[in-house]
């Protein structure tokens, strides 16, 4: 049953890295809800374009965003 | 960023529960994509009635998602 | 795989008419994506309160749509 | 007032797939909510890529879907 | 067309506080898209429950949101 | 908190557009709920196929919105 839903900026994160949000997320729901609802629950990846997401009015790019990452921009 | 909508049935999971799927599934989208990230990411947990969801044409209860999770009921 | 998510305003339906939308939804999509993915097919109701749902900047209510059902008032 | 929204994995329905979806579906909800809901009843079809989409932690890819589909692979 | 949604924290704004957003954001849009699309533009506000929504893996009850509205609490 | 999402279909409105409609959705939302709100105003634009939207079982291109938009076609 558990359907979770992750929104991303485009861009920001490799496949490697995508596999791995998968695959994290559902073990964190595994963990709370118990292995039995492993087959019922749901992942799905949403991107948005660069741009299209923004935060107090200041829209955000994927570049942006990787450099919130780095550590070279504050968020 | 990152933003994480979980969908559940209503009165699947407890208080508890709940604060722990909060806290497990910003560990895990932090780790990968870094501790700079956190006071980016938002998870937000979306309740629907018993009987609101259905797979396969079938309509699932609180209590049958409970039954399942148990393992006293087949997924 | 197919996700179905229907958003009502709460109070129009009653729970015969929401069982027989997933029902219909549900045969809908097997229709078109074959007796294989039935099990697969999941169908959501999602409620919001009456007057939080607005077209032309106008909220309406259960009763306001419930009368544009009837044929009582235009839509 | 009622909106329809559906998600799939990009590449697994072709156009006449998603044009008829969209007519049964909005059938279906006609056959429920009746005749004068038709002109304010909204289907909205959602792609996602192919691999961003997880059941089990699981990414499906659209050949995956489609094998399914054809009775070629167990759900 | 153009379909706005809202998540909000039940119980953060009143009524007319409600009511004034859905105008707003009406206004805004049709501001950007003309006035012809007025009838077509919808406004949905959906509510998830106080401590259902976490930022940084804080969960925020609506008390929490009208301290920080008030400025008597950082954001 | 707020987290205001937008659907549109692809290619209806500029980048200047999706831009002005960021700004001003924006300003909405904080005319509601206080200045001290602004940094945790989220907008989300979100872009569908054209002939993904259907209201009324018909589906609408990116061109037939425009002539709406333009007042060369009813809604």
């Amino acid at each position: 049953m558990p359907l979770v839903t992750v929104k991303l900026i485009e861009g920001v994160f490799s496949e490697a890295q995508k596999a791995e949000m998968v695959e994290r997320l559902t073990e964190a729901m595994v963990a709370v809800e118990g292995e039995n609802m492993r087959s019922l629950t749901l992942v799905i990846l949403e991107e948005v374009k660069g741009g299209d997401w923004a935060v107090g009015g200041k829209r955000m790019t994927a570049d942006q965003v990787k450099a919130i990452a780095a550590g070279e921009r504050p968020t």
